[in-house]
């Protein structure tokens, strides 16, 4: 996006909280469940099947995005669209979005327009009809995305992770291993003395460009959650931390041990197992039940010693832990 | 609550995330509307009349809250109380809360084990029923709470700012001025050099004790939201940022003028009229039909030049903004 001039495009700091609110509400649409929108002290949002899937997801400056990769609107985005996945998940179509923006002072105008826009168009991309419906305004000296997402199981049961058994077969939707892709390159390559610095495009392949984006702007397959719950999924969860963790923790939910076929994983298994933030669904099918978008990785067995295998083998990689993996830098 | 020897009380960014999860679901219940608590991809709530009622507020350290002033359980109880008020202030019952909790790696385990307690125990005793059900879980260099509170309307409509009409009576619930005395007695009796230190309650008079609960742990009378609606109120929130602005946000939304009373505004009315952070119910209601727990402070005009008088005259006191009236100071 072209920058404004600073005249043009003040810091937060310098303006009322009135001005800012305005400049975000005139970026929101209403939503097709939204009975009452932003304004008030909540909102009022439909819920025809009698009752709401909620969950919660948190972006923080520094262990979850660094404001020299990520512009407002892939952040806005980002934010929607781990939110979404969640919903997504649990074979729910997602309703509508909550978002508490904690914002520095010097932060300015035009980024927080930008996070409403990206906002806007990850919804209307990936589920449309949900809306932001609400949200809360703060100062802080971390910049900080917190979204709660509701949506609407349309009579379904919801597909929680305890739910696999022996004979399934164990399927995903979506990428897995490029979001790790596209972090690895800005890691790699987009960092001088270890402090983030603005990509520069010229410099990707294009495999690159594919894999920054979906680090940046994940595009997870929203819809496929609500059609595998309808196709008869035995669990599902998407997968944030990487298929390793994940997987294993679906596997413990279910009381059963997860084999995955390596070479079902694509060019770079490694990848695919490790690296998170992609936010694929991972779902267990009855043999035979399969639907479109969805791909075989595996096969659900009874629980033996490990809960995670890769063809036969034990799987010893873990996924991404904040408090042990942030390097505490910000950038 | 008595302070544990550090050994059995680690550091956050010394123990696993798994562990720090576990020590806060071990102190959460299951609420009456929880139809998939904790530990999915998102939550189910159940929402019998056939919407849901959503509401988000953040507490940032530094602008919300000080650490000197606020312990664990202080800050959790608040965090659940400003967010029950908003769903309160719709008419609705509160059902659930999803807490997305940003902590640093050095804050102790026992801080955010008493900020469950204290999530718990405002929800018993504010809105019985409702509970956390669910959350997330980051680090950050600025302790952050965000809450989300979803709430049912039971069939009813919900009751917005808007509906105020001339020949309305103005009332409210709860307390006025309260909490910003105790913020009054904490800024002016409770700070060295400007740094805050922690409360000696030997310093402190009965009715300063009374205020410091006002402001640490505050009570809204949420269940009143709900009675307040089934009896007719036109029009409703709860006093977030101080009378003087939040009924002049009324009025505008109904387009009327609110007149106050300023003999029914207890012995500070200057105090009432300014005062934030109470989460007191502000409604108004056809003439005759105030319902218990709520007393008359004003009534609903044509809409004049002024939107807001107290006594006849124009109010000139604003409320609380972060942006403008925060010192910078965390502590």
């Amino acid at each position: 996006m072209p920058s404004r001039p600073d005249a043009d495009d003040p810091r937060l700091g310098d303006i009322s909280e009135g001005r800012i609110l305005q400049a975000i509400l005139s970026r929101t649409v209403q939503g097709t469940h939204t009975l009452l929108g932003p304004g008030d002290d909540a909102a009022v949002i439909a819920t025809p099947s009698g009752s709401v899937v909620a969950t919660t997801d948190t972006l923080v400056h520094g262990p979850d995005f660094r404001l020299a990769w990520s512009s407002g609107y892939d952040l806005g985005w980002k934010a929607a669209a781990v939110n979404l996945a969640d919903v997504a998940a649990m074979g729910a179509r997602p309703t509508a979005l909550l978002v508490a923006l904690a914002v520095p002072r010097d932060l300015r105008l035009s980024f927080v327009e930008q996070l409403a826009d990206g906002f806007r168009e990850a919804c209307a991309a990936l589920a449309p009809g949900c809306a932001v419906v609400g949200g809360d305004l703060t100062v802080s000296d971390v910049l900080t995305v917190a979204v709660t997402a509701l949506g609407d199981l349309e009579g379904r049961a919801p597909v929680t992770r305890s739910g696999a058994r022996p004979g399934d077969v164990v399927a995903v939707a979506g990428e897995l291993g490029h979001a790790a892709h596209g972090l690895a390159v800005l890691f790699g390559r987009f960092r001088e003395d270890g402090v983030p610095v603005p990509v520069d495009p010229s410099k990707l392949a294009t495999g690159e460009r594919a894999a920054l984006s979906a680090q940046l702007r994940p595009s997870p397959p929203i819809g496929l959650g609500a059609v595998a719950a309808f196709t008869g999924a035995t669990a599902m969860m998407d997968v944030s931390d990487g298929l390793a963790l994940d997987a294993r923790r679906m596997a413990a939910a279910s009381g059963v041990t997860i084999a995955l076929d390596g070479a079902a994983l694509g060019d770079d298994p490694e990848r695919a197992i490790a690296g998170g933030e992609d936010h694929a669904l991972l779902a267990t099918f009855p043999e035979g039940l399969l639907p479109p978008g969805f791909r075989i990785i595996g096969e659900v067995r009874s629980a033996g010693d490990e809960d995670l295998l890769c063809d036969d083998r034990p799987v010893d990689v873990s996924g991404w832990d904040p408090y042990r993996d942030w390097d505490s830098v910000s950038g």
